[in-house]
């Protein structure tokens, strides 16, 4: 089949690799329909994470068709459409029996390229097939759907449930990257009183007053008058950016909510000196994607309008260029980029 | 009177300072019967709280008896037995009617010793007397109540209580000064499988050891196990330094919590590189004393078996001397000292 290989730091290709196969009973092995570049991908591929071994297929997102399962399997038949989920559950060990799959100590958590082979490939090998997927329907889009892989549950249980969003809240998105805009939808579920979105580029706060944030003042003369008056009741942190995690302390009431999506690659200043003082709450995280089927059944009612989040699709075979296109995003506007099987 | 008066960075002395009186309709005049000195004191003596102006009387911890009260006193009478809480609260303002006392708009807050004269003296003027004072008998023991003005609020809420400490948790406690001990005190209440403590003195982990905290290896080891394994549940940040609150990011598991206690005077460093995967929760918080009536009652019951916290008692009129006796404590193992009417 073909894939995107994983070579070294800024060096990946789309190659001809072996079929993935059945490598234990808990397996299942899933065409794969549409699958999409995240942010972490791109760490990943300017080398950001040591742990990923040259060889590796990359991409942790999907939707497709069950090909073929283990003979531990017991919920999956081949011809079942399936969202694969970035994270991997045993399903059996203290964290899984908790829900806190992200950080599985029984072989899963995210492992799907990182540790094995990813999604990025005409086929995907899924360990622990049954507590890694989420079956759905061939009549829900494929770009909707594969936003429940990892975007949708990240912005949902890292930010919005972590942040502790609720009504009457003013809100504050640091970052307005897909994961940071998917959290303007979710948090509106929430009826928060008002949703500020800070960014450096303006096609992407065009994208956030289309997704719901609130206009008016520029970011930055709300994010001051909020550094003057109370805050923010909650903040969500989707920049990875250490000046990003201080504008968050600023922009927080006292007694208010920090909860950081971000992938950071260095460490951030915590100025306690102030902060001490004021009860915050902060939270790191990994996403668990425990609440994919609860999305799942939002988006059926139709309370998850995310379409506009995916900017762009292409063949799967153009894996490359969808590196591309969304590397450049924080200039072009470009969100998420969808791949679809030719 | 005779009180403890600020002059400016490392200028403290024992003068003759006028009598409180009543100011505000809301006011009480309390006779100081104990007191005791804080960590934040040798802060604020050092000069790291701008805030506090030559002239101020410090202190914000006391026990004793109501002489006089305003006109819009409604739960006092003179000669009520009180303990006076660190924050004063109006009562009324939003964050009050929500129990966040510390957080007060009303004009309440930590202010005693801080913004208006405070309690190491004859004589405490204590604002918003009805809901800055809990009423207590006079067969409680000076020394044991005077804990309750601060000291034992502050382990349990923000220490206990924001660290989510439950049955069968491995705590971890970095920095064993009053707060840091009253916390292990305070986390005993719910059955915790087993508390470290570390801290740099041997005097002050004996006394770890007294109050319940786990002995055996040395707690660097332990640590060391915890950073290797899977890691502390809640991790108690008490010393108030840089590199203690590094320590407490390794000793924490994934999905654990840290929650910080102590006063910070400079920025730390949060290692978002590594910690963004690991769902932690951290929490900074100034005392509410919201708790001071429930740790009472527990305190009656005889489950805050405190009294090992006091290691000194003097003359109220030997308060410089208690400062001495406070700031050498590291080496010392001296805990808090209370001062008594003479």
């Amino acid at each position: 089949m073909r894939a995107l290989v994983y070579h070294g730091p800024s060096h990946t290709s789309w190659d001809t690799v072996p079929d993935p196969v059945i490598e234990e009973a808990t397996d299942a092995v899933v065409r794969v329909d549409a699958t999409t570049v995240c942010g972490t991908d791109l760490h990943i591929r300017r080398g950001d994470f040591a742990e990923v071994k040259p060889g590796t297929v990359l991409g942790h997102e999907a939707v497709g068709e069950v090909v073929e399962t283990g003979g531990q399997v017991h919920h999956l038949r081949p011809g079942d459409q399936v969202i694969v989920s970035s994270v991997s559950a045993c399903g059996d060990c203290r964290e899984c029996r908790d829900g806190r799959y992200g950080q599985c100590r029984g072989g899963g958590g995210w492992i799907l390229g990182n540790l094995i082979d990813g999604t990025q490939a005409e086929f995907v090998r899924v360990p622990f097939a049954d507590h890694s997927t989420t079956r759905c329907t061939s009549d829900l889009p494929l770009d909707d759907a594969v936003l429940l892989a990892e975007l949708l549950p990240t912005a949902y249980e890292v930010g919005v449930r972590n942040g502790h969003v609720g009504p009457g809240d003013t809100v504050v998105v640091v970052g307005a990257g897909p994961v940071g805009l998917a959290s303007v939808v979710v948090a509106r579920l929430y009826s928060p009183r008002r949703i500020i979105v800070v960014d450096l580029a303006g096609a992407r706060l065009e994208a956030a007053a289309r997704l719901g944030a609130d206009a008016g003042e520029s970011p930055g003369e709300m994010i001051a008058d909020l550094s003057e008056g109370p805050g923010a009741d909650v903040v969500i942190e989707a920049s990875g950016d250490p000046d990003g995690f201080v504008l968050c302390t600023r922009a927080v009431r006292a007694g208010g909510h920090i909860a950081t999506i971000g992938t950071h690659g260095r460490p951030v200043t915590l100025h306690l000196e102030s902060l001490w003082r004021k009860n915050l709450t902060i939270s790191t995280g990994q996403v668990d994607t425990s609440s994919t089927p609860w999305l799942l059944e939002l988006m059926r009612f139709g309370r998850l309008p995310v379409s506009p989040l995916v900017t762009h699709t292409l063949d799967l075979g153009r894996m490359e260029d969808a590196y591309e296109v969304f590397a450049r995003g924080t200039g072009t506007g470009a969100l998420k980029v969808v791949l679809h099987r030719e």
